[in-house]
């Protein structure tokens, strides 16, 4: 016999056993959910793609893709997200109907540093509104979020929107050169680990003067409240691009509290930069109200030029995108890690008569009414054992004999029995 | 600017767009919501494992794997099919309660002759049971094949059963040579393609003598309904193993009839005999009644070495893998290729009054009410190119306004179009 091999996953990588794989399952489901009640549309697109589609947006990161020689000679490389095979498919198909709304959730691919408590593995969850107007669009996407992390149930979120165009007034304002400026607003973007005082200093080490700190400061205090700061802002001497910025943020504002969004739940947040270098317009990230330490759990904006990289044709979009991993964790912190996940509501024990099918049976009419049954598969007969087996699987209710094969429904957790017909088990359990 | 990238999909990989990811996902849902139903728990494990882990089970088609070096030097491979992960994860979890019974739907990926019309990325959707009693397990497996293929309201379907043991036993009796087993299984297998007369003369190039022939005729000829072929085996003259086989027939048949199943959609198939080296037991496959050409649309069965690559600990399982392309196949050759597929089931239309957010108001007290409700989010304004949107997306409602206001419901299809109130249109679409 050939020498064993020793199981195990590669790093950066897990599988998801059904305790882990129940709750994720049901978070994807109410996402899923959510975006199809607004309409939009799924796509799927593989796991491979030619590699020389997927690099060129990512800098530094591209070492990090999968990427290899496959059996016909062609670069290939796993999914590094799910913007860039949108872009590839949109440009791919342009007998495509727009506006095209569309989501996928579906796994990427990063070799990560996995001591940064990152996966190689993990779910991206995006929707995208594609060659659209944009007042609607803006305000549907940050609707469609605020829609999804009230669904999943997670506690009060904080969703912090900001306009890009604001940070180019900015920039503009300051002088950064340009080889700085992706570093300036990686610097910004450190404000909730490192402070105010924090990111100043650090924007000092890019040889920005005193002076024209003033206006970054007095950018980065600018209210949370859109009332207030866009009185404020009045007297920033917006550019023509910035003003431009601001009346986007204006009337997504207005909209909101039109809505009814209050003021403390969708806020303006003049630190949100987002780290890509693509955006273009809104941007903005969610996070727990508590809780956060957690980080986004939440981000997207606004980038125009989706297909540059494939056509001349420029086409707008929106996107917001979910990290399932995190909103697990968040709802684990909110909830506590004791939930009970299972699947069978009911357990239908085996007897030792083995020309006895009362267990199909009994199985079959629960199932008829929607209720989820197990038959016992194991080769025990011992009841004990199958008891147990119910309750390590967290089975709520088991299904055993009474005498001349009557029916008694066990309730897991009190241990109480008691002897009932099936229509009476069947409408204690629906 | 740099030079465009043309925008291609790889060689037998696919772009799901959403008309046909719709009824993907509503097929996977359907089979998924059926697997729950009878107790199997989800598990999901990673697209890439250590190659090591995957080699060994496959022969030839090893060289189709997607295998490379990753960044750390590990050699890695995609996963190729979703039962040697599930083996890698049972015995990397020895605490993990028996039985199992578990489910994964998820792409594999091969590198496949795409001109014989197979795909380099592909579903797999199994359900197995771990370390179970044969009789249970096997009774469920099939009516869970059943129940699966009725739930998918694809049309009559057949599910043919063999047992691998009475092989073990015709082997046994025709004095076939070892290296020679697998290629004479494979022939066997062609049947359906080549009859019975193809099957017997192919054979014989493996220098089986016409003498010998004869037994695999007359196996060959065993009668479909169980109830005659069983009179007719006990004059075949089975060894040990054969009767052990004929016995686990027998029982399985005698449940299925006794739950009601009719002998002419579960069948007897003497020329079952599934590909792959590693079944032990019972073996079936899943055909439509009509449109035979589909070929089989789901397979599995009883294989007791699961683990063995990775533990000396010897554990039974039986499983069933159905695919779903075969199955879509199917579904479009019985519905008709005609169905309309959409999500949103009412677009809501928008005005060019800026200000105006009816159109957020209504799509929200929509949604509550459960209806999936999207708002045109392209910068027409244009009722007629809104209705068109509509109606290349199968919507099959929208509303538009009428004088002050007031909201008026179109029928896409009949063009009808009806003034109401929301709480009227929310009673209609619900």
């Amino acid at each position: 016999m050939a020498d064993k091999i020793t199981p195990r996953t590669l790093k950066g990588f897990r599988d998801f056993p059904p305790e882990l794989k129940i709750p994720r399952d049901k978070m994807i489901e109410s996402i899923k959910s959510t975006f199809e009640s607004f309409g939009f549309l799924p796509l799927e697109t593989p796991a491979l793609e030619y590699k020389e589609a997927l690099i060129g947006d990512y800098g530094e990161d591209e070492k990090l893709m999968y990427a290899f020689t496959d059996h016909g000679g062609r670069e290939v490389a796993m999914r590094f997200d799910l913007t860039v095979p949108l872009a590839r498919f949109v440009a791919q198909n342009p007998q495509l109907t727009l506006p095209f709304k569309r989501y996928q959730i579906a796994p990427v691919w990063r070799g990560e540093n996995t001591q940064a408590g990152r996966y190689r593995e993990f779910y991206q969850c995006d929707a995208d509104i594609i060659g659209a107007d944009i007042n609607k669009s803006d305000l549907e996407i940050i609707t469609l979020t605020a829609k999804v992390l009230e669904n999943l149930d997670i506690g009060k979120t904080i969703i912090r929107i900001n306009n890009r165009k604001l940070y180019t007034c900015l920039i503009g304002k300051i002088n950064i050169k340009e080889e700085n400026q992706a570093k300036f607003l990686q610097k910004i973007d450190k404000i909730n680990k490192i402070g105010l005082d924090g990111v100043i200093s650090q924007i000092k080490e890019l040889g920005i003067s005193e002076e024209k700190l003033e206006p970054v400061k007095e950018f980065l205090g600018l209210s949370t409240k859109w009332s207030l700061a866009c009185e404020q802002i009045q007297n920033f001497g917006l550019c023509e691009i910035g003003k431009q910025g601001f009346s986007e943020l204006d009337k997504l504002f207005s909209a909101l509290a039109k809505l009814g969004y209050s003021e403390d739940k969708i806020i303006f947040d003049p630190s949100v930069v987002r780290g890509l270098g693509y955006y273009t317009g809104t941007i903005f990230e969610a996070n727990l109200d508590k809780n956060k330490e957690f980080g986004s759990i939440a981000g997207g904006g606004r980038y125009d030029n989706l297909t540059q990289r494939f056509t001349d044709k420029s086409l707008p979009a929106i996107g917001i995108s979910f990290g399932i991993d995190r909103l697990l964790a968040a709802l684990e912190k909110v909830r506590g890690t004791g939930a009970r996940n299972f699947v069978a509501k009911v357990l239908v024990t085996i007897t030792d008569n083995s020309n006895n099918l009362k267990d199909f049976e009994v199985a079959e009419k629960l199932r008829l009414a929607g209720i989820k049954s197990e038959i016992y598969s194991g080769e025990s007969r011992d009841l004990s054992k199958q008891l147990k087996y119910s309750s390590n699987l967290n089975i709520p209710f088991a299904i055993i004999y009474g005498e001349n094969e009557s029916l008694i429904l066990k309730d897991m957790d009190s241990g109480d029995q008691e002897e009932m017909t099936i229509e009476e088990i069947i409408n204690k359990l629906k």
